[in-house]
């Protein structure tokens, strides 16, 4: 039996399942003390939450060398499997990158609690007082790759939100996820909160994914954090409402009326700070009247930072050394240093564009013309519409929600940036004093 | 050509298309105008709105004969099909039932306008001034069974709503919807809004629905309405988020400290109003205090006005005329005269209950004690909780919103009876001037 980095807990051994009857058993247990744990924790007092995340936080600084080791352990074992760079800088921790782990948690334990907020209230004729109060979801499964910072985000923001969690993280971080998991199985003792609330799938098996999405006797929703093909897998399989964070073909629309450097400022930002994120701009909008004077700046602006153009037939015209463009661009998340560009005929041809290829996301206009501004934030259709700011802000944190679970691209709530808040739901409370309906 | 029983409009006239591939291209042009009509309604006034609600209202009223004209043309049809009676009343429209639509579209027009309502709005220390607003859901798809009146109710929603609706009714009210879609049809084209913004599916093959369910290009959101079975189907098959509204396991829970005026009132209204509808009673749980005081006037009540009664041991022991309940009996939605009783150990017991065997729909206390209304209402687990009133209550009217679609018993917003309100979706607006992230 392996014994647990930080204490030794025989609930977080790694399992092998024997056999596949093994597994769904253990799977159903989990799903079971999940379903007890949501119970308590939808009750549990905003100052419990509190000061179990702060517990935690204070597990993981306290627990830093035992954390880094298990991630040691994983970057070992990734050692040997060939992993891509990105894919292993995403993996790796450092005393850094665990004090951000950790200002995390603190940053959530300050939220104000998201749950028992009342939402609204009035009164009916017949003297029916209706009360709409936030309630936690219930039991949310999260299954994502592999950097293990989520682990600690999703389940801080689970535990917030009084919702027990279920994680699958990805099977290269597993050590390091389970460390991180027995800091919040720490600050749940701390506060008196059942361990049960924040459960980590304790197995390798892939095969544990496909029985997660069956539970829906004990999990309420899932959320998928990863690639496409991960989220398209979950989205097609599950039979749990599922909260999908699918690409974004995010615009910048650089309109006739911006400010230049603000315009030249913003674009490098939204295109070049991070290209793999998926607030990153992957599609160049711009005026026609400006395409001779303020758009030269700009391209220039991008091809120092390093980054590949691909332009429609106008952009061509006025920089032959911009590649050509394909249909296909229009409709592709590169997450890498390259952009599309299109000449557009002002803020409509703008909104057409988007709506027509953008993935609903996030967008910006840089303007200083109010009324395209505000044009532009009724018509864009996607989850958040951004005048003169980078579309790299479309983040939770930057929002002000502590961290994000992602950020969400289907049409019903919760849509965008998903935080504590957004991991609630509501319920009714009707009062009344005897009333019967006639 | 059979011409349409208001205006002869050749847009609604009945298809029955030679073949699938027919089929196919029918239902894709269907949704590409719903497309189309979605992105002109989420822009529309809320003066163009509830102009086109009032002129539908209008409509109902002077075109009553007709629409009664191709209502009895369904209910000729059903003659022949040996329909159960049940359904057959709920097919059936007449003077007061059509009345009662035009009032039912009244009560929408005059509701708040729920689109672009400021949800909330903070500034970050940036500088970013971060808004949430209400916009449409975009194109919604409802599938619905016999009764037509659905077909105005859910089109003045989707209408209020901003969102392009495509109506599926079951194929024995055909007629009767295609009457009630005119009207809406005149009350669009008096607003000038798009006709194209509430469509009926122009023909009773079943493959459409099928089709509807595929269409994730075209619609945003399914809402099956209807038996078990219809919802389950859409469920397993749609590849579109879906608003459920399964089976109302409702409880009424009468407490020891009941006032028994109110306790019999209430019961009785609870379980024999209306036995069909998903609010009413199915279970009642009675405080073993007054188990052989209040009780037994609460089940002669009941006896009196018809309802079968299936009790547990401790019921039958008090009342042997009670029948026997099995396990099934905690479980199931009778919608008929029957109700399910037990004896339960004071609040605690009445909550394990209904959290156990309920369905998370409807649930009610009777009492006068504060402390154990208050338990009651922040422990159990159901969309609508009431304290000393009717569980039939659970209804979108009797809430104020005008109307409803339906209750939804997902845990993922919207929950609940839903209104045009709930039709809404949110995105964020945020103003910069010119910020990038660090």
């Amino acid at each position: 039996m392996t014994p647990n980095p930080i204490t030794g807990e025989v609930l977080l051994r790694e399992r092998t399942p024997s056999s596949q009857a093994d597994l769904i058993r253990e799977m159903q247990a989990i799903g079971q003390r999940a379903r007890k744990a949501a119970a308590m924790l939808a009750l549990a007092s905003a100052e419990a939450k509190t000061s179990a995340l702060r517990a935690t936080a204070a597990a993981v600084q306290a627990n830093a060398s035992a954390i880094l080791a298990a991630n040691a352990r994983d970057l070992a074992e990734a050692d040997g499997e060939d992993l891509a760079p990105a894919l292993r800088d995403r993996l790796a921790l450092d005393p850094k990158r665990l004090e951000a782990v950790a200002a995390g948690l603190e940053a959530i334990a300050a939220l104000p609690d998201p749950v028992g907020r009342s939402l609204a209230r009035w009164m009916r004729p017949n003297g029916l007082d209706i009360e709409r109060v936030s309630v936690p979801l219930g039991v949310i499964g999260i299954i994502y790759e592999s950097r293990p910072n989520v682990t600690a985000d999703a389940g801080g923001l689970a535990l917030k939100s009084g919702n027990a969690a279920i994680l699958r993280g990805g099977s290269e971080s597993f050590y390091s996820s389970r460390a991180l998991v027995t800091a919040l199985a720490e600050g749940l003792r701390t506060a008196s909160l059942p361990q049960a609330a924040i459960q980590l799938v304790p197995t390798r098996d892939r095969a544990a994914v496909g029985l997660m999405l069956g539970m829906n006797e004990y999990i309420d929703v899932i959320v998928p954090r990863g690639g496409r093909s991960l989220i398209e897998r979950v989205q097609r399989e599950s039979r749990i409402p599922v909260i999908a964070h699918l690409e974004g073909i995010c615009h910048t629309y650089v309109d006739g009326a911006a400010d230049p450097k603000k315009a030249r400022a913003v674009v490098l930002n939204a295109k070049m700070r991070r290209v793999s994120i998926c607030g990153a701009t992957e599609t160049l909008l711009v005026d026609r009247n400006i395409a001779t004077t303020l758009m030269p700046q700009i391209l220039a602006d991008l091809r120092t930072a390093g980054c590949e153009l691909r332009g429609d037939a106008a952009v061509r015209t006025i920089d032959p050394a911009v590649l050509p463009a394909a249909e296909e661009d229009w409709r592709t998340e590169y997450l890498d240093a390259i952009l599309s560009v299109a000449i557009v005929d002002g803020v409509e041809g703008a909104i057409g564009h988007i709506n027509h290829w953008g993935s609903h996301h996030t967008d910006a206009i840089i303007t200083e013309d109010e009324a395209a501004a505000e044009r532009f934030l009724r018509e864009v259709d996607s989850a958040i519409v951004l005048v003169n700011a980078s579309t790299q802000f479309a983040d939770g944190g930057e929002f002000g929600m502590g961290a994000e679970i992602g950020i969400s691209t289907q049409r019903l709530p919760p849509r965008g940036p998903v935080g504590a808040e957004q991991l609630t739901t509501y319920k009714y409370l009707v009062r009344g004093n005897g009333q019967v309906r006639p």
